[in-house]
């Protein structure tokens, strides 16, 4: 007789995977089951030490979920041994995830080393026209020699010699470069290179003629970290990195962080002192690829959300976790990157862009820089979608700015089959109207699922790189309106129960549609898209129409010129989708466009142009930002938002959209399944109208 | 057969003392021999620890002399664990001497803790009227409490509260403060006591009404810290400290330090880290005597040599090292004082006051601020006598300044019995001229030595307290002057060879006079005074006396209207002998007056009048710095200052003092033999005459 063995639920992070596990079921291949993958070569030979992961100690609230600490077996000496030659952080919960045996929940932490694929990351800075006109820069002095019975000492001659030959007056000196002033002097036969902070501060000398200064810019976000090392004589983009934000480990939204800094003694510690590793990280990487050392860096300007912000400085974010959301400080500051802990130059500094409100932080005031609507007339509306969105509208005259709590389904998480935009995951999603068979591609593989032949002796061009992990953003967006345009689900975001079909699964009332089928998968089970996922993505996009549509209340405003849809989110969804499923509001589509990571291009500017920081300042203290959360108009535009909208007066160039056949991947013999679907599509909103 | 032992040099640091161990002989032992006081309690038996000491590694130049590394016995493992019990530094060197045997040449620190007996410093602030308008200063404000649909921020509501409170705009705050204002604002409820630094920057916030501000003032010297910590509202002082500088271990005098800091690597960081780590339990140890905290020091002044400075900057002071002398700077300078690494208030400043020149420092210019010689019409000479002396001539009109290279021997190092000021030291000298015969005092005991019993059976009030162990700075000049008085030497120095005497030895040419046999010393070994000695008092007070006869020369000054002697060597000095022996110029003995401590007063000043501190920068450059170093001049008026005066037409004050009978500690049936006294003199000088 076989007694039922023990389960336990476990949580992959950043992922956010779940399941459960038996008892003694090595982490490693729960991981796999559920679609994370782990690096591994040696396969639990305890050799290659490739598949570590961090067990998380304490005890986190992560989706609803708590995990207790030590719910995985003892390290053995072998174990302990290895982890140790290859330095890794015992103390940080390090384990090897082949020989650590589920005994208990458990959450996981799967470093950005041990993934087998890395996150796509948009790294390339978008191309915009800057003035360069940035707040380093260098000059060339000769200085009066030192001689007897003249005794204003080298600082004082070369204050001089730069007043004399730069105009330059009221210079002060950073103490770690008044030490190598002496030196330098010397060795440069009394001429030197100055580097010059806002033309106030002398923050290098170096012998002689010397050339290049350089800055970092980079977007805290609450899951990813992008840099860009830029030349800041040429404006040029030398390097760009992206990282996953190790706050991750601490809770994936920004609440659960603002609930660690409040209840635990050290959560503030551990969180700042993980996101300055992880700068660091960042930035020698960066240096290191543009032939630099991290020491070259004279200046970085950095923006995140007010939480990532608060954060970074070593200010505790539990104001924000509560009415009335009160910042620590609005304003930009200037600070020493020593005093954070970054290792760039010595005298480096640091410029953090101003937020908004407590809500609306410095990367929503980087996309204001970054996207100018306060200098057009037309009437934008930006949004920027992450765990919250948030939301600028207006023109020349006046800007108002909302944040609005969209939660983490956009993004791919609180999706049962969900995950963020890896390798492995469905981005794109076609329902046939008739048969209601899916098609999807998969990140990373070129060929949309209807094409793969995954049989032992197909073609080795027809099998697919990679099998389906795990739904994204884009992906799920897809998926439900697909479900919607085929009727198999309802305008209340309902599973059609009058229509049974072998696709869709039933749990009493609860439906379920299977996506990819088990053969399709990397775990060999079935991807469903449930009632909870259509659920979520309606909470979602209402509270994201909600914002919007509140911010235009508040403006008198009832037509958009134009949309930008920044960041990852607007880069990867296809904006005919998110206004089928009433995401944005009524916009021409031509004039829906995305700009990418909008927040890292405005820290670029910041750094490339001191005019732009003074303009942060201002325009981030202009606009009106309108608080949702306590607003009772916001309260009746979320419910009013909740269901998927018909073509009426409110959305009229969503018709336009309709009528438009939806884009093909290849237009091969494909008209006649076109024009039936559209036909279809329009019996079917007569009907409902 | 016993076959002669190896013997080997020992010097005790920092009294300077040295001989010789023969080999194997316990450091402990070779220390009571020649007088170096080390505390011990166990006897050696390795239970107190209280006999440490610091073994120096390393080749160091000191006085001359190399002493190698490790040429003491390697600890045994009982030795190991008591020191490492009892928290000492095993790597810096750390040794019990009652175990530790002589095996080579050795240098040996004695720490502060180590010594029976304490320093004597002056240690109480001298009572000056100051302005207290001290740069930080406290105000309490309320504050706007954090509401909805405002976004300004805690800081900017701050600032709108000071503003309209206490008209304060352009404030920037810390990031250490930024980061408790949210914790302060919510405990005070709304209402908060801040601490500003020049009304341009908040450096604290304290919930509700608080009052405490508190500042340091330290003046560096090369021998001595001494500080005093204040009360910034009052001006009070609440506790006054002194320890050794710690860099005596790297060198008494300033070129040994410059020339450690020029050949070894890490001796800029030596030096530096010895320096805080004094300064921090200096701080540490006053504001405990005052009940407070190191971290309520809101603010410090430091003053010293530009040596000292330069130093407590981590700025390598090789330039100073050789001509032109270079300063890396020159100018008063604010820094953050846990930039330093000084575990002050995290947000307070320390101000280091500017310097004239690169051999006349911060030091200096708080003399001049304190004493104010640019405010008054006579002509003033202030001297500061340490390794180096600083002089300042002039008045309201004018003002110079220079450095003498008067060496160690007036502060008693140099000088074959030499010690500095501590018990047990001969401070006062008298010789009777016809008998030849000496008394003296030595510090710590009230009794002239002629009125010592040192019989077995002597009656208890009779028996000194203290023995004597040395010869300390103002010993030395009254020796040399009495010796000179009595006719024992010369004009020129030399022992006179015409009168043998038994208290005068004889080596070839160089005499030897016997100021304490060796039933008075405390090693059983008697003192001399010899002919060396003499030659480096005289070298030192040619030097001196040339500095300041250089100064009068460039300023077209033929008369002194009063002298100011600053610093210990003023206040331990009879000015009556400094005449005597032409230490300095010619002025009416009413007019020489001793301030103690100058500079240390001139830093609490500074610390507590900020608009002492631009007096102080505006000064330091007015004054017009002679460099003695390369002046023509200067060698001439040393050459001719060598010898002891003749009341010649150059002094006429000096002819009064001679005329006037010499202090008596008694008046008891003196009488008769002052009387001789000054009649053998008369009759002296008109002979010599």
């Amino acid at each position: 007789m076989t007694t039922a063995k023990e389960e336990f639920q476990v949580i992959f992070m950043p992922s956010g995977r779940r399941g459960t596990a038996e008892r003694d079921e090595p982490l490693l291949d729960a991981a796999r089951r559920l679609g994370v993958e782990i690096e591994s070569i040696c396969g639990g030979r305890l050799t290659c030490a490739k598949c570590k992961v961090i067990v998380e100690e304490g005890t986190f609230a992560k989706h609803g979920i708590r995990s207790e600490i030590g719910h995985v077996s003892p390290a053995s000496d072998e174990e302990l041994d290895l982890l140790a030659r290859t330095g890794s952080d015992l103390v940080a919960g390090c384990r090897l995830s082949c020989t650590a045996l589920v005994q208990g929940d458990v959450l996981v932490f799967v470093p950005e080393e041990s993934r087998a694929h890395k996150q796509v990351i948009r790294k390339a800075a978008t191309e915009r026209v800057i003035d360069v006109d940035p707040a380093v820069r260098q000059v060339y002095v000769e200085v009066d020699e030192a001689q007897l019975g003249e005794h204003r000492g080298d600082w004082g001659r070369l204050q001089s010699a730069l007043e004399a030959q730069w105009k330059l007056t009221n210079l002060s000196i950073d103490l770690h470069v008044l030490r190598r002033l002496q030196p330098a002097l010397r060795k440069g036969k009394w001429a030197v290179t100055v580097t010059l902070w806002h033309d106030r501060e002398v923050i290098d000398v170096q012998p002689g003629y010397k050339e290049g200064v350089y800055g970092l810019a980079v977007d805290i976000g609450s899951t990813t970290v992008a840099g860009h090392l830029c030349d800041l004589r040429t404006g040029e983009v030398l390097a760009s990195e992206a990282i996953m934000n190790p706050q991750v480990t601490y809770g994936e939204d920004l609440m659960s962080r603002v609930s660690y800094a409040m209840t635990n003694p050290s959560g503030l510690d551990k969180m700042h002192g993980g996101i300055i590793e992880a700068l660091n990280g960042l930035a020698a990487r960066a240096a290191r690829s543009a032939g630099l050392q991290i020491r070259d860096i004279n200046e970085a300007v950095f923006v995140g959300n007010t939480t990532m912000v608060h954060i970074l400085l070593g200010i505790n974010p539990q104001e924000l976790g509560g009415a009335p959301f009160a910042l620590a400080n609005r304003d930009a500051m200037d600070i020493k990157a020593r005093e954070l802990g970054l290792r760039f130059h010595p005298a480096a500094y640091v410029h953090v862009l101003p937020a908004e409100a407590g809500h609306v932080g410095a990367d929503n005031v980087a996309v204001l820089i970054a996207e100018e609507p306060y200098r057009q007339d037309p009437i934008s509306l930006i949004v920027d979608v992450g765990t919250n969105a948030e939301i600028l509208l207006g023109n020349s005259r006046r800007m108002y700015s909302a944040s609005s709590p969209t939660g983490p389904a956009l993004e791919g998480a609180q999706i049962s089959h969900g995950m963020r935009a890896a390798t492995g995951a469905i981005e794109r999603v076609r329902i046939d109207p008739l048969s209601w068979e899916p098609r999807f591609r998969v990140i990373g593989e070129g060929m949309w699922s209807d094409e793969w032949d995954t049989g032992v002796n197909a073609p080795l061009e027809n099998q697919p790189k990679h099998l389906a992990t795990g739904i994204c953003g884009s992906g799920i967006i897809e998926a439900v309106a697909e479900l919607y345009l085929a009727g198999i689900i309802l305008g209340d975001g309902r599973f059609n129960p009058d229509q049974p079909h072998e696709r869709v699964q039933w749990n009493g009332k609860r439906g379920a549609y299977i996506l990819a089928d088990a053969g399709q998968t990397s775990t060999g089970q079935p991807i469903l898209v449930t009632q909870d996922d259509v659920r979520n993505v309606q909470l979602a996009k209402a509270a994201l129409y909600a914002g919007a549509k509140l911010l235009m209340n508040r403006a008198g405003i009832d037509h958009i010129d134009k949309i930008t849809l920044a960041g990852a989110f607007g880069s990867y969804i296809d904006p005919k989708y998110a206004m089928i499923l009433g995401l944005i509001p009524d916009c021409p589509l031509e004039d829906v466009t995305a700009v990418g990571n909008a927040a890292g291009d405005g820290a670029r500017i910041a750094l490339l142009n001191r005019h732009k920081r003074e303009e942060a300042q201002h325009y981030a203290c202009w606009v009106t930002y309108i608080e949702t959360a306590i607003d009772p108009d916001f309260q009746n535009e979320f419910v009013g938002a909740i269901h998927i909208p018909h073509a009426t007066d409110a959305f009229p160039h969503l018709e336009s959209v309709l009528q438009t056949p939806l884009p093909r991947p290849s237009a091969s013999n494909d008209d006649g399944r076109r024009e039936r679907r559209s036909e279809r599509i329009r019996e079917r909103r007569a009907k409902s109208a």
